[in-house]
Formats: C-alpha cells, structure tokens, sequence
C-alpha cells in the first residue's frame, strides 16, 4: 500500500515506521541497531533502587571486611543516597549508551564521588548484580500482590457473609443444578485466592536467597562476607553455587506460572460476572463505576472491567510462554538470552495488580438481585437430589434407585406444568406409596440449601462461620 | 520486607509500587481503576494515522453518497489534515480521560470545525472504526517487514554467492557428518525466510478486506459505498458479514503466527552464530559491532546480538499464546476482551524487526574463517558417505553391503590413526579387493562436495546458481 | 504416600508405575531407557503408508536412472505392496528394536526379497525419508480437514437460509445490542471457516514440495531425479536446498497455527452455543444426541459436545506452543530433536476433528426457539439505533445530536415502563417535536433487521442471498 | 492428492482417514461422533487403582456413619477387591459405552454384588469423584517423580565429589571465561533439581486435601464424615468449600508449571552434553548406551537422548498451556471441559520421567576428558581476572583501573603471541612497575580455581565439600 493511499506526505515518520526503523534498507548502520537491541535501561531503569541497595549492601561488607576503606564507603553511601535523590526528583539523565541501570548509576556516581566509586565493583560483576537486583524486584513485586490478593479475599468474606443466606442457582455445565448461597460461590474464589497467596508465599520463601557474591560466575577470591550482604538485604542466606547464581530465573519463571494461575481464576470469575450482568441472567448489577454505558441504550452497561480483566490472562500466560522459551536450552553461565527476562515479568505483574484492582472494586459494587437470584434457584427441579437423598434417607432405598424413582415423579412433575413442591401426596404416592408429607419439607430452595451442612458444604450456617473464619484470618 | 531494608525512606514511590498503584488497599477508587484498566490511549495512539485515513475515507464516502454535505465533507477533510500536522508536529495532547484515539481526534475535530464533526460518526461505530484502524497498521507492518525480509534474503544470497565453494563441515546432531559449503548453508536460510515471506503475503491477501460500515453489529440503515471506502483505503473489497467484521482478529493472530516462524528461524541461525563464535569452532568472527568486548579479555567478543535475536523469540511466541488465550471461547460480537489485541502485536512487530535489522547487520559483518571451516570438514571421516557411494556406483555394491564395507574401511582407519584420504591402496584392498585407486578421487572435502551435483545438493555449481537465482529474483 | 493407604498391595505395578517406570532406582538399565527415549514405532507406525509410497516412488526413480536394474524395482514393488497388505491385515509385527517405521519396513523387505532390498536405500537417508513420509500425512491430514471444514460451512449454510428472517438479539458485551438474524449470526462463522479453509490450502500449497533425495544433508552424487519422485508423489517440485529439506518443519507449524485459529473459531461459537441453551437464555434446543441427560433431572440437558469442542482448543494451542519450543534455536541439519514433531500433530488432528464433526452434528441438531430469540431481540431498547438512525435520515440531525436526543427518549420510555415503540407520538413531540408518526416504522425488530441492507448487513434480504451464495460455492 | 497417487487401493482406511473417521462428509452418524467426544475410558482407565480406593474409603465411611450397613460395606469392600484383582490379572473389559472409569468399575460392581453396589453412590457424584481420583493420581506422580530427582541429584553429586578438582572452562555467551571446575558445573544442576523438588513438595502439601463429600457441588444432607475419608486416603484434611472442591484443577496446573521448570533444566544441560560432545569441544565422551552410532562413521556418537531429552521440553510446556487455555474463563462449577485435564497431565509425567532417567543414566555414563577440559580452561586469558584481582589486593588499586591496567597485559600478552603466565616480569612491569613475581602464582587455571574460596566459588574444597552435604542430605 502506498502511503499516498492514506493521504499523508511521504515525509512522515509513521508510527509503524519507528517500529521499524531498520526496516527496508539496512542504512540504519551496524552501531545503532546494537544499541537498540542491547540496551536495556529503557526497562530496566525500574530496577534503580533494588540496584543501589544491592551497592549499598556491598559498599558495607566491602568495608567492614577491609576490603575498601571505611572512608571509600563513605564516599560510596553518600553518593548513592544523592543519586537516588536525584533519580526521584527526576533530575537524573538516564542514558542509552550507558546502556543499563548499573552503569547508570555507576558512572554518576564517579562523576561525583570519583575514585571511591572505582572500587565499588570490587568482588562483583554485572552477572551478580542484575541477578540481586531482579530478586529484590520480584520479591517486593510479590508482597504487593499478596499485599492486593489479601484485600480482595477481604472483600469477598464480607460479602460471603453479607449473603451467607442468599439463594441463587448453583450451576454446572451452565446449566441449573442445585440451590447454593451466594455467600457459598463467593467462599469459594476466597479459597482459590488463598491458593495462590501460598504459591505466592512459598516462591517468595524459594527466592529469598542472595546471589551476590557470585561474582561473574566462578566466586571471587576476595575475603568477602555473603552471608553479611545476604542479611543486609534481606535474604534468607547467599546461593550456595555460583555458577547457579548467576544463570538462575527459576524464581521469576514460578512467579509468572503462579500469576498465570491467579489470573486464570479472576478470568473464570469475570466470566461469570459477565454472564450474570446479561439481560436474560440478571443476577448482579453493577454500577456505572465498573461499566461504560451508551447514552443511547441507558439500560446498557457494559460489564467492560470484567471482560478486561478476563483479557489480561492473555498477556500473563504469554509472559510465561515467552520466558520458559528464553530459558530452553540456555547453557551456562550467563547468556545475553536472559535479559529478555524483566520486561514480561514487569508487564504481567501490572496486568494482575490492574486486574486484582478492579476485581475487588467490582465485588465491593456489585449488587445481588435477590429475587432473581432465589427464582432461578427455584427453576428447573433444582431439589430434586433433595428428593432423592429422602428416599434414601427415610425409606432407605439405595440410592440408585432412588434416583431412578426421582426421575419419574419429575417426568410426571412435567406432564403436569407443576414444579416438585406443587404435586399432591398423591401424585407422590402414584410413584412411590411410602411417600409421607414429611417430603414437602425438603423440597424448597431454602430447606435444600439448609440441609447441606456437610463438612464445605452450602448450608448458611456453614457459609456464615467460614466467612467468619476468613475474616479473622485475614484481620 | 520491609523498606528500611533497602536503605529507603518510607515515603518514596519505588518503582514496584507504581507498578502496583492499587495494592494493598483499594483506596485508589473506582473511577482511577476503571480509567486505568479501560483506556486505551496509551498504546492505540499509534493508530493515529489510520483512524485519521478512515475518516477521510469515511466522509468522502458519506458526502458522495449525499449523507453529509460536501461542504462538512471539506470541513472534515481541512480539520483532520490539521489534526496530523499537530500530532507530527507534537503539539497534539492525548488525552486519558478520552479513552482512546478515535475519541481524542473527534473530540479536537468537534473543538476545530463544530458541527460538520459531529456528523461524521453516522454510519459506522466505534467496532468498525478500530477494526479498520487496526487492519490498516498490520498491513503497514506486514509490509515493512517483508522489506526487512528481502533485504536479509538478499544479504545472505549474496554471502552465499561468495561462498559457494567455501568448504565447511555440515552438522548433523551437532556432530560433523559431511562436507558442505557455506554458501549452501546460507541459502538454507533463504529458503526459510522465502516461505515466510509467502506466508506474509498470504496473511496479507486475506486481511486485505475492509470492515468499515459493519457499524456496530448490524450493518446501517443509511445508503453508504462500501466498496468505495475499501477502494479509497486500498482494500482489495468490503468484508462480506457485519458481525464477523468487528468479531474478527484472525489477521492479527496469522500474522503473529507468521512472526512465530520466522522468529523461529532466526533462533536457529543465531544459535549456529553462538555456537559458530565459541572458541572450539571459530568458523566465524563477528565484529565490535555486533559483540560486546571486555577490556580485561580482549580476545573474548561476546555475540550479544545473536543471543538478544535468538531471545527475542519468547517474546513473539508468547504475544501469539496470548492473543489465541484472549480469543478462546469469545461470544460475538464485539467484546472489550478485544482491546487486549495491539500490544502483543505491537511489541512482535517491534521485536522481530530488531531482529531482522541484527540479523542483516550480522550476516554482512561475519568473517569466514576459510581454513578453520575446511579443517573441521575434513575431520571425522566425513567423506566415508563418497567412499560407500563410490562402492555402490562403481563395483555395483548394495547400498547396505558399501555401508558396511565402508565401516570396516573408517576402523582400519581409525586403527592406523589415519584418515581414509591416507589409507594406502593396499589397506584399502585389504577390507575389499576390487577396491581401485580411483577411490581417493572421491575421499577430499572438495570432491565430495563437488560430486553432490543432485538438485538441491551442495556441490559449488548448484549453489553458486541458486544464489545467483535468489539475486535475480530478489533484484 | 504409602501404596497400603490405598488399599493395594506392594508388589502391584500401578499405572503409575508404568508411567515411571524408571522412578526411584536407576534399575532399568541404560539400555531400557534409550530403546524407550529413542524409539518412536509407537507412534510413527502410523506413517506406514507415506513411507511405502516414498519407497515406491524412489525405487521407481532409482531404475529409471540406471542405479538399480529393473528386476530389483519389480521385487522392491512386490515386496512393499505384500507388506502393505500385511499390515492392513494386522499380520505385520512392529518391533520397537526396530525403532522406527522405516527400519520396520526395510528389515521386513529384506527377509522377504532379499539383496534387491539392501539397495532400496541408495541415494537417500533416514532424514530425507522422514521428512517426505511426514509432509505425506500432513498434506492427507490438510485434505481430510478441508473436507471437514466445507461439510460444517455447507451446514451452517443451510441453516442460515432456513433462518434469513429469524430475528435474534444481536450482542456486544455479552449485552443486548441491536435486533440481528440468526441466518447472519451463522454466516458470521461461515466467514470464519472460509479463512480457516483458506489457510489450509496456502500451508497445502506451500508443502508440497518433495524432500526426497536431499539424503542425509548435502544431496548425492547419484545422477537421481528429483522432479520424478516429486512428480510420482504428486509434489509440485523439490525442495531447492537439502539443508533445508531435513531441517524444515515449517509444514507442521503452519498447519498446528492454522488449527490453532480454526479451533478458536469453534470454541466461540461453542461457548455461544453453552450460554444460548443455558436456562435463562434458552435461546435453541440440542436434542440428546449432543448431550447428557440425567436420570434425576429431565429437563437437564448438559451441553458436553459444546464443551469438550471448546476444551480441544487447549490441546491444539498446547501442541502448536510445543513444537515451536522444540524448533526453537535448533542447529542444522537434522537433530534428533526433531522426533518430536509427530505427537502434537497427530494429536492436533485428532482433535480438530473430531471438534468439527461435533460441530457439524449440532449445527444440523440445533432447534431454534424463535419465539423466545424474537422476545430477547426486542427488549432492551435494541432498536435506539434505529431511531437515531431516522433523526440523522429525516430531520438531518448531526449523528451525535440524534444519539443525545434518542438517549432522552429512552430515558422516557424507561420512566414510563415502556418500550420505544409504545411511546405516543406526544411523548416523543415533547422531546422532539419535528418527529412524526413515520417514526414508528423504524421501531420494530423486523424493520430495524429489514434496514441494514448495507453490504454485509444483516438484512433478511442480503442474509438469503449470502447463504444462497455460500451453498453454490461449496455444492 | 489421491489415494491413487500412493499406489494403494481406494477401500483402504488410512490411518490418517482413522484419524478422520467424521471427516468429508458428516455420516458417521450422531451417536459415534458424541461417544468419540465423550468417552474418557481410553484414559482415564489409568485412575483405576484410585477410583477403588476413593470408593472403599467411601464405603467404610458410610458404613461407620450408619448411611449403609456393614453388611453393604463388606460385599463392596470384597467386590472392589475382586473387580481391582480382574484389572491387574488383565481380564476386566474396558467398556467405551459405559463411558469412563468410575463407571465401568460401578457396573461391574453391580454384576458382582447387586444391590449393596447401588447404596454406593450415596452423599457423593460424579464430580467429587473424579476430583478426588485425580488428586491421588497427581500425589503418586509427583512422588514417583522427587524420587527420580533425587536419584538424578545424588547422581550428580558423586560425580560431583569425583570431579571436584577437575578444572575446565566456565562459559558466559558460550564464550571461555573463567576456569571452573566441572564438579561444580554439575553441582549447579543440583541447586537447580533441589529447587524443582521444593516446588513438587509444596505442590504436593498443597493438593492435598480431599474433596470426596462436596458431592455434586452443594454438599450433601447425609451425615458423612469427611474427616474419615480423607485421613483413610492419605490427605491431610478435607477442602473447605464444595464448589471450589469440584471446579478446582491449579494442582494440576502447579504440576505442570513445575515440570515446566524442571523440563527447563534438564534442557540447559542436554544442550551443554550436545555441544560438549560436538567435536570441536570433546569435552565429555557418552558411551553406546546414550548414543547412536553409524556403522559407517564409527566416530560418531550422536547424543540423540540428550537431544530428546531436550525437546520433549516441548510437550511439558505445551501441556501446561493447553490445560491453561482449557480452564480460562470457565464458569463454576464443573463443566465438561475439565475432562481436557488428564491427558496432558499423563503425557507430561511420561515425558518428565523418561527424561530424568535418561539424564540420569548419561550423567552416571559421561566421561570427562580431563586434558581436553584443562587445556580449554587455560585459552583465551581466562586468569585475567585473577591477575585484576591481584592488582586490586596487593597493590591496592581500585577495580577499574585494575580492570584496565589488565587490558593493556592482556593485548602485550597477545600481541606477543603468548599467556599471560608466559610473559616475562620485564613485560608485565612494562605496564605496572609495581608487578612482582607473585603474580605468577595467581595465573594458572589451578590457581585460579583454588583461589575463589568465597562462598558459594568455585574452590576445589568448597565443591568437595559442597558435594559431601549434598550426598548426605540425599542419603
């Protein structure tokens, strides 16, 4: 297509062609293509502070094992704690030719503090470092999704509680099968939650462990004290093989196939959302701060937060995708390969802080219609288990047969336009005459859902002390 | 862990918290999530220039069908001219609260020349409009990366013709296997990128039709030209099924599907890059340009740009898994899922043509080591296949029998610390006694490729045509 | 876990033992494991008709060049064509010692025919067979899918002109939009299939070129003919690059990627065909030939063939992610690696296919409940469109005018308990006092559906003749 | 193409067309294509074992609650027996009609012991059942597979303590870097085996809580003791919310994510065994039994298991997308697509546990060339760290400029063709007057290696050591 066709100038630098700027004719020169792909502060700037806490750490062991002057740290801490000032105030020029984070700071620094800062990289290498910083990245990016995941499951215990005796249709395959609480369906994404808060926690305990020290693969001959910077930053204890240390992105690899397992779970909870917020549904409403509406059609809101956040599973599952490939068949040590390991993880983790967000403002919104809710449940012979667990129960048929003699009375329920409850003992006796009257008592929404007190299951009494019970869990 | 920890006042923003602006507490509010989750701009701006095309089209369309007036059509025209010199000029504020780029430019329309603007949205919405607008950018990025294509097609023809009688080893499981020439090997490569620019092509073909005038779902009531708006943007026709239209994103996932393979194909040739560049094999070097140095080890040149190509792969496999999850299982017609469409695509597009560019860059920049390649094609008896060859075509052996002769032949061989090239007559004629001097015709690197004369082999002549061929239709 | 626990004996092999059958203890010995890891007849077998016409083609080409005499041709014929008999009998005895079908058949020719077999495999190699068997079966595999795919279009064809006039809720959001036809909703996937087709036939195209005589990597010195086999195979040419021709998987990534798409489009209207018989919507009926019942609950009708043709989509994602993954950074030539190429396309296959034919069953099962589709499509306002419509057509409203003012009157129609329709003429003069009684004809479902005869529309009209259109093109 | 071009007869049904038995056109008739679909015998026959010891577990439970009698409970607890002794002996009949395996076991049961086997399904369905099948198969599996790792550690570990003092070539970017030890190269697989092993146990504590009882998806009204049926199975406790216990697969999913990373792994080290046997390197030797030969290349050894034990990386990862894909957005609680679960589940565990063998088998078969890996320790300037190292310790100059002061020993170094250990004091205080004959002792890869005491380095004693901690912990 020529460009005339779209009516622009020739001259225009369209936004496709800076996507591709060495597109056609290679006369970009060999230097600026390297740059552009090798460079990477244009990401992993995000990592400036993880990056000066990592020299900070080392700037002190260095000192306190003699290996630098108490003095050169000195220098070091102060000029750092400046740089991160600057870096703040959004005074600090990062710079492409310096290509990453680590240079970034490290040529600041000299700048300011000059040969002090040259013996900061003393018994470390890049390979360490970005290994160091990138745990410490993660491993705040997880305390924040806990921190959200653990909001969200607040939410949803309170309003579990708030409908621990609200009636809706429980469904499967789509389809109406028994009466459940609302407050029972709710529980049960608190429990998928919580999954994925200890999948977050137990990846969170696997990382804990420093990789400074490692120095560009082989360890350092320097007398340096791991197990001082380790504690410094907060790490459980330093990687205990260099070689390991510096190749490994095992812990960002479990954190995405950990997000991609929460993300799944806010996809199927959207769906819902999105099918209960359906005109023929109807079961919840939500307000216009989590729909977009039409000017035109008023009655029209598009359930648009709920099918985003359904969406972003794409991305989080690519993310995985991306950098399990990355890491196939990688040979030791470091390998260029691995810095393309921040920027899905950056991405994913947006994307499940953005859906986390919005899913809880949509269970803090979203409004039951009660009555919908109870007459659907009501629908489609939803009690009939109920009627069968009675034969067995009471007239100790097994229960086999019970349920083929449940089938009957609700063809015959059909024949006659009637749901169950609307037969006449007698109808109930021409199918089965020891049928008493005591089995109309079973055979409500309400009674059905009482009756289920099993240990996990519906009954209000038990959705009510569960959501009590995750409450305080989470105080 | 704590903030303290990492030497950091407890007020900062870190990064990780702007990444996670809603966490911990939603206290952000409804309105900043539902923004954030919702719009759109930041990423769609890039459609400036398409969404300001289809307009034009749009209002021609409408005013030749006398829907608007030519006067509104010129005021349309006049103002979105404007339009595109402010946002080349960038001086045109995008805007969040807008939402995404078609709002931003009608609402600066609207502001520019009034009513006419507010006539231009009749016959088409919002689902039409981005679907057109969309198409339009990945046509522009199919064609700029079939540029980037052929001009690395080209590249490496021309390569090849200058090594089509350079001898190198020819690798089976990474194990040396027989003697081919470089050239040949590069032109493989041709082959690979030839098909995928014939998937491009196709890929192309079939998104080349245009959805504008689907409106919403439904088709329009008014008498608008879709064959004329398609003609106007270089659609080869109108697609025939409004609510496929703005439903359908199977020209994105083709095309990611496409950049897949080709990425693919890259991983490999820069794999052979890597390894090619270790110190074991040195068959090639590969300049500063295109390698990181180390001023401690001089001698050692990182190959940087193959591995980042060789990486970049996850990234483009993971932006195809995700779109084909956010597709999965989607109702039509339009849902907001779909906006999660253009960054992975954005970012493929953006990975595979530094890709590309560093392939380029490399294939010109690499020096063949000529004696190092023919030293190692000589090695491992791997002309053993011309000897077994020679048995079958001149003494009428079965294929299964010269194989085994010839194994017995390589032992001899390999007892007398020989190879088979310095195996005298009479050892030879000690394993096979019809066995003739006119063996050792066949036993060099050079002859053995020279005799690969089939169609497709990789005798020199065969391949010195070939590339000569490509050259010819790459011209 | 002790095995006690489950209540069965130690000495019980479980199944999963048998899937780990080398757990614990090394004890199977080497020998074990790489006959397990390395053989691939379990699965390959299934090839044994592509190999056996490679074979012949190759023999055939072999005597007409003079490299094998005539009478061992006739014998190679024979034998291959009793092998086949064998094995379609079921009397054939794959070994797994063998390995592979190739060897499995070769052994097997050898002990019937003798020396004439021993020089079957002159001038080819393992590789290049493989590689020709295996584009054999996908070409086959493409053909049986094509057939599949027109059998589905020709069914929703038909249906889509049996309902040209049914009037539908047209959805975005999964909300009620605008009044649609159940014939064009058809159509819509009608479209999607037609590029599913279209992309099988590009891969088909692009395939079918002939590998056969690229022997191990390098080609051969053999005067072979290359077109011959080609031609007998019914390939359009050979490969150009024997390289390439063992390197190259492309043919089943194409194809997986095209699956991966087609299978979307299923699982969309899968999904669509869950919610639409799902209680609330009740939108069709499937008879109990495409789901399961329950003894308990008559009216239950689980919509397990919708849901499983939407669950296939995972295998098919899972085999195309699969082997990009094993081609990813992968040397030339052939590697071993490359075995794995098998296994996800015949699983792939499996499963497209059989989604298809489930798709097809329920296309030609579905029962449409028309009046309940008719109710749906007039609630909600959906024809607001065609009110603004009118205001833009008639009174020559600006569009976002005529949208604002629309918005009023729904806003009345909605303080009333009314729908547009049952608005008096005052209560739409009072918002709008230019309109008159002609607005009332816009107002129905079936004039709002009758109007969009724009191409592409949803209108009865444009609905039969596309339908009409379809069947012709695929009688 | 036709049937004809293959020289095979028109009646043949090809495994392709077997493959395809719906394709062409749609007269397999409704009924097959619905059982093909829906059937799961083919494999969840593997759950055997499991679904009779849920039931037995069920049965006594039931029987100790009084809901059936012991008399019941005992001719079920014989009648299970005897179906479990029926599947082993190899003579029970897998039926497709009766659709699975829970129902095939129950109406075999039926046949045995009449009615006692119709009070079996009493308090639980179909879905708590197949939840609770599952589970136990996964908690064998990922049991079955730590003690494979452990093996394969322990494995790696007493090379480990062999080759502890066995210098080679530390790679980054493929490059010579450092001299590492090969024993700590093989403990960096360890730390990686011990992580995957952390992540299979927590997966395990996880999974496992029993969701027997949670019935169809409310609970039940029976008086059952989920307690008792979850302790006499071996979980921990019972699942807290019925509908999650039925909806539930992110066991299944953090199985895969964790093979995943795992498969990851065992990727890395097959890539380094191929190119360490690739010839340029010769590293390490594989004997016959993790390599296949060429009867006519006796030096080759082509390491085809490390090659598939690469690639099946494909299907793992492809598994974990598939059921990623399968569970998106599905609405609760069970729907028939979470019968996609268990075949990608199978083929993962097979894959994982032949390819843990088979590393297991070629790390015990491997056989290091000491010479070779020494003398590639030593190129390349590989002790210029060490000499920068020296700089900064004795002669107190800060990193940088040691870093520097090296680079211009290093070019002297090569400029005069020779080491560093090979130039004369008069060369090196040509750079650095202060240089005194110390330095030499630091410059040998012996030296080197030993020198890098700090934690986690290279140091011969740190691996010895190392590697006595990992075999006693593994003991």
């Amino acid at each position: 297509m020529s460009e005339g066709r779209l009516g622009l100038t020739d001259k225009d630098s369209t936004p496709v062609k800076s996507q591709l700027q060495w597109g056609g004719r290679f006369d970009a020169g060999p230097a600026e293509v390297m740059q552009a792909i090798n460079a990477s502060i244009s990401f992993d700037s995000k990592l400036w502070r993880q990056d000066i806490a990592g020299s900070q750490a080392h700037a002190a062991m260095l000192a306190k094992q003699g290996i630098i002057t108490h003095e050169d740290q000195a220098a070091i801490k102060a000029g750092l704690e400046a740089i991160a000032a600057e870096i703040e105030a959004g005074t600090f020029e990062f710079s492409e030719a310096l290509e990453d984070i680590h240079t970034n700071i490290e040529v600041r620094l000299t700048a300011r503090i000059g040969e002090a800062a040259r013996r900061l990289h003393t018994a470390r290498s890049r390979n360490d470092q970005v290994a160091t910083d990138f745990r410490l990245w993660v491993r705040d990016a997880i305390d924040g999704i806990l921190a959200q995941i653990h909001s969200l499951m607040k939410a949803l215990a309170e309003r579990a509680a708030e409908h621990a005796t609200t009636v809706m249709a429980g469904f499967t395959h789509l389809q109406t099968a028994q009466p459940v609480t609302f407050g029972h369906h709710l529980l049960a994404y608190v429990e998928m939650l919580a999954r994925d808060a200890g999948r977050l926690q137990d990846a969170r305990t696997r990382l804990n462990e420093c990789p400074l020290g490692a120095a560009a693969l082989a360890g350092t001959s320097f007398p340096i004290d791991r197990h001082a910077t380790a504690e410094a930053l907060g790490f459980a204890r330093p990687t205990a093989n260099s070689l390991d240390s510096v190749s490994d992105r095992d812990f960002a690899l479990e954190f995405l196939s950990t997000l991609s397992i929460c993300a799944m779970h806010l996809s199927r909870f959207s769906e819902e959302i999105i099918i209960w917020c359906s005109s023929p549904y109807k079961l919840i409403e939500l307000s216009d701060a989590f729909t977009t509406g039409s000017s035109i059609m008023p009655q029209k809101r598009n359930p648009d937060a709920a099918e985003l956040a359904k969406a972003k599973t794409g991305r989080i599952f690519g993310a995985l995708t991306g950098l399990l490939t990355v890491m196939k068949g990688l040979p030791m040590a470091y390998a260029k390969d691995m810095q393309e390991d921040k920027e899905p993880v950056f991405d994913a983790v947006a994307a499940i802080s953005l859906s986390l967000a919005a899913m809880e403002g949509m269970v803090r919104d979203m409004k039951a219609n009660k009555d919908r809710m109870e007459a659907l449940a009501g629908s489609g012979f939803s009690t009939a288990t109920d009627l069968a667990d009675w034969l067995v129960r009471v007239l100790k048929m097994p229960f086999r047969d019970a349920h083929h003699t449940t089938g009957q009375l609700v063809r015959l329920a059909e024949d006659k336009n009637s749901d169950l409850s609307h037969l006449t003992l007698a109808d109930m006796q021409s199918v089965e005459p020891r049928i008493t009257n005591e089995i109309f008592e079973v055979l409500t929404v309400q009674a059905s859902v009482a009756s289920r007190v099993s240990y996990g299951g519906t009954a209000p009494a038990n959705v009510a002390k569960q959501a009590a019970l995750w409450l305080e869990r989470l105080a």
